[in-house]
């Protein structure tokens, strides 16, 4: 099973690397970085390149398809989208995590689907034509979309519940430990105080109004 | 604050990603990446480079370390030992997660205090002088452990908690909408079915006995 991981300039690392490593030890799951161009993609931060080793040319028909997010917002770029487009038609599972959802609503995968995105671009996701769903993790037929950054980890656990079954998606569970104790209970704006709200809200800034 | 995140050969991509993506965005905070030799390193799956931009000799005074681990067994690289062995006498915090205690505790850090490591290499830690202590996060004076890969993320969550306060940490927490919703509840040996615990070991290997 061929997995393309998606990186594009700016985007987020643990978008990616935290469905990478829930995928890239279970048998037969042959993961790659895939980027316009091969070679080091800059993310968000500035500080972490990740490494395509093929460009979209060279991937022609993944089985499987992750896109990461990231935090600014941005318009998708047109050679990422128009290759979603294309391989989307014989992918088994179309994922995306954060705002790699709107990338797939670019390319016309959402149109008038249940998605979800990073709680704070909801109104950008919505603007392409999803109809955006607060859940941390939304399948609807092949298409996954996982809400911010780290929820990518739960996305692709579901993602080997599905290709693999319940009990080595609980074995790789396992085996990264994924026993969540998080220091605070503010992962999610319903959760949070809502000064804490604003200020990451004001931090990750807008160019899309509303959102 | 400088904060130095170790690579080395075979590492394990989200030991090290998830503590980043944390530090990585919280204002004052310099990340980077630190190597025997700058260039890609290797992640254990061979699938992962990530790049180091400064030798252990460049960075000789680092604020905070995190040291990552690894899902096969090993013997902890020299050239990191002594660098950390070194470095420690001047950090204001020295973390690892899952094997990275390894390291820590092959450097003296460790030596007859409370840390944590992965799961399965629970005697390899007890081995080099540490008391394996059954807990997420495990936190003595300035040295912070945590366990297997994922942890990384609570771990580092706590240390923006220390460094810059819980408003800081909440809102880190919010931005990666870390709201964690596991679709199972086996993350820990003693939550996860019998079958899928040996499972786990059997493929995680050892070469440490009773480990």
């Amino acid at each position: 099973m061929q997995i393309a991981l998606v990186l594009y300039p700016k985007f987020t690392v643990l978008d990616i690397t935290g469905p990478f490593q829930v995928l890239a030890d279970v048998p037969g799951n042959d993961v790659l970085f895939v980027a316009a161009e091969a070679g080091p993609v800059i993310d968000h931060t500035g500080r972490s390149p990740l490494v395509a080793s093929k460009t979209f040319g060279e991937v022609t028909a993944p089985d499987v398809v992750v896109v990461p997010g990231a935090l600014e917002d941005f318009e998708p770029y047109e050679s990422a989208v128009r290759w979603l487009r294309d391989v989307h038609r014989t992918t088994t599972w179309t994922t995306s995590v954060c705002t790699g959802s709107i990338f797939l609503a670019a390319a016309g995968i959402l149109d008038g689907i249940d998605a979800t995105t990073h709680w704070a671009r909801r109104a950008h996701l919505e603007r392409l034509g999803a109809r955006y769903t607060e859940q941390r993790v939304v399948e609807r037929g092949k298409v996954i979309t996982a809400a911010g950054v780290s929820s990518g980890i739960d996305m692709a656990l579901t993602l080997v519940d599905r290709t693999h079954g319940p009990e080595m998606a609980q074995a790789v569970q396992l085996a990264i430990e994924y026993d969540p104790q998080p220091p605070f209970d503010t992962g999610s704006p319903s959760k949070a105080p809502a000064d804490i709200v604003e200020m990451v809200r004001a931090t990750m800034g807008s160019t899309v109004p509303g959102s």
